[in-house]
């Protein structure tokens, strides 16, 4: 099974924690998830309990393994940012989902190597997903 | 005279408009700014005039250019983020400035390569930049 770093705003916001856990279920089914918490709605936006330079360098190790980064970048992020500016140095596939409306940043939208999958509703991504987890 | 790339919020929110250009301010007295029109408030978070494509390509040539990097990271911003993650794999020096009261992202706060330097006034940091602009 494919290793799959999924990205979501933890210090950034948590108002989408409920949706990151929809789709992390999804891809759970047919891949392993590196960073399973950043989907578990009990997680605030205080963040972990570990320092962060922990944090870092746990993160930038599984960005390393994962053969796929998965991103939901309808809120803005620094760390969602960062590990897809990232992720992107190490030439790994990069998917990002958000809502229609999002105002995403033009180094998201404009960047080439990225995969953009717009959705109106979490239910309707699996089929989209399933081609990149397989 | 050194060359900078300065990152601020666009999509991810204006708030700290007039605080980037007192920044860009104090750093255009001994540097050159790739991209003052980050700074200019009257840029709304619609973004620029130009497409996405435009605005990746336009700016991830600049970061190339760029002798040092400095973010205001107040704010939760993907571009930033992104930004910062890409001019980190191109070994640039990174500055991100913020006010103490904000939530950094670990991927940031916790990242060994990055200088940070907490203000609570934008005036008095001019003093602390200094050392990195000259």
């Amino acid at each position: 099974m494919k290793k799959i770093y999924f990205a979501g705003s933890i210090r950034g916001g948590r108002e989408k924690a409920e949706d990151y856990k929809k789709i992390v279920d999804i891809l759970k089914k047919d891949a392993i998830i590196l960073d399973e918490h950043v989907s578990n709605p009990k997680l605030s936006s205080t963040g972990e309990k570990i320092s962060n330079e922990e944090i870092y360098k746990r993160d930038t190790n599984w960005l390393k393994e994962c053969d796929l980064l998965i991103a939901e970048v309808t809120n803005p992020s620094l760390g969602v940012g960062y590990e897809i500016g990232y992720a992107g140095s190490l030439n790994k596939k990069i998917v990002c989902l958000y809502e229609e409306s999002a105002n995403l940043s033009g180094m998201i939208s404009g960047n080439p190597s990225i995969i953009l999958i717009p959705y109106d509703k979490i239910e309707n991504l699996e089929s989209k997903l399933k081609e990149y987890i397989k």
